[in-house]
């Protein structure tokens, strides 16, 4: 175990960040080395709006679902897929820009890898980092605050800052429940490795004071609602074709 | 700067590997520390598929477009967003699995930070990563060969293994063209700073001795063509729900 890997494997999500902001300095050196992640073709399809204004963090604290963490971390961004270069440069050459589900996930794909790398630069610094998901809970009122341009596509929220807690460590799914050797398992299979699993998780949420929980009933129950379903129309006012 | 900064700030993709196989300890190391990666309400969206048989990587390598480092690299792996186990979980359960885009890009998501954990992992053990995206040439060919199960939804390919080339350092955008402050800057000054990173794109290919080309006009052209037509309807095959 190298110390890079420790650190890895040693991530828990923030959600409670002392005031103390994110100096400029640690942001240019974390976001310059994290564009160094691989890129489609060199793409670079991805982009990064920071949030310092506080009534605008207030309000998307707000969307989020009253994620306080959003206004209260050291430093809020906005990790979007961006096709918006690619669109002005083809505008410049009066080359056609042709939207479609490739372009989309190349900067969905490109921003991710950057997020992450960004995520452990952040976190070799002693920071601590959560991704904000509930952005995609009303990116249309997200959109009339932070006028993000056409071909730009909003993702996710991301903290950083100085943690105010030390939470437990969330156990992960075995190995064997994740990684496959040359073909998938059976069902039941699966089925066998996610019983084992809840158990571990059984233990966990003991330990944590909530008793009788575990993984699989959260699950099973997950997807019974559509979430977030204006999210494919909003990209689509966005510039994505998603066909 | 620290160490693991310092490592992530040097990634280059490696595309030419020693025949050395990535021995399995390793492999399981990397990916357990990876599976630590932030996921959306610990959904777990993800899985891969390691690829041993050789016949099975030569025809991949083909349906990548030729990639030999496919066939050739020491380990290689098909990164899936995966919402199997979430639909046997329902299932078992009796309840609905809807699938929708908020359920597709949480997997997309949640596959993408952990790739690029396990690439940070991989490369802190002095091994070398690429991504293959041109797995996407053909998912149905790949499906062919590989049978990935409803709601499995293949990304990208990623070879392992030990270098057996030192690449140049692909120069990445100006941070003020990724990082904004409250606002997206005007496309002039978009298009300025795109300019000052085509004459270091420049100097880049000058130094490979692939004189006169530049960032720009690549990107230009880039989306003139529909690129991978069938992805979206290969993926509503598996299960997805895009709109």
């Amino acid at each position: 175990m190298n110390s890079t890997i420790d650190q890895i494997a040693q991530h828990r999500s923030i959600r409670q960040f002392t005031s103390q902001p994110v100096a400029p300095e640690l942001i240019s050196q974390a976001v310059k080395a994290a564009q160094q992640a691989a890129t489609s073709s060199n793409v670079q399809a991805y982009s990064m709006l920071q949030i310092s204004d506080p009534k605008v963090r207030h309000k998307l604290a707000e969307l989020c679902g009253n994620q306080e963490k959003v206004a209260e971390c050291g430093a809020f961004f906005v990790m979007c897929a961006d096709s918006r270069r690619h669109r002005l440069l083809a505008k410049r050459a009066n080359k056609k820009y042709q939207s479609h589900l490739e372009g989309f996930l190349v900067g969905v794909i490109d921003a991710c890898l950057f997020a992450q790398n960004l995520a452990i630069a952040f976190e070799s610094m002693d920071l601590g980092i959560c991704y904000i998901g509930g952005l995609r809970n009303d990116l249309i009122q997200a959109q009339k605050l932070l006028n993000f341009p056409i071909g730009v596509y909003p993702l996710f929220g991301f903290c950083v800052g100085y943690p105010d807690e030390d939470p437990f460590k969330r156990p992960r799914l075995p190995l064997q429940a994740v990684l496959f050797k040359d073909q998938y398992p059976s069902d039941q299979e699966m089925l066998d490795l996610i019983d084992e699993y809840d158990q571990e998780m059984s233990t966990y949420y003991i330990q944590r004071g909530a008793s009788g929980r575990t993984w699989s009933p959260q699950i099973a129950g997950f997807h019974e609602e559509l979430r977030r379903g204006d999210l494919a129309d909003f990209y689509k006012e966005q510039g994505a074709n998603l066909t």
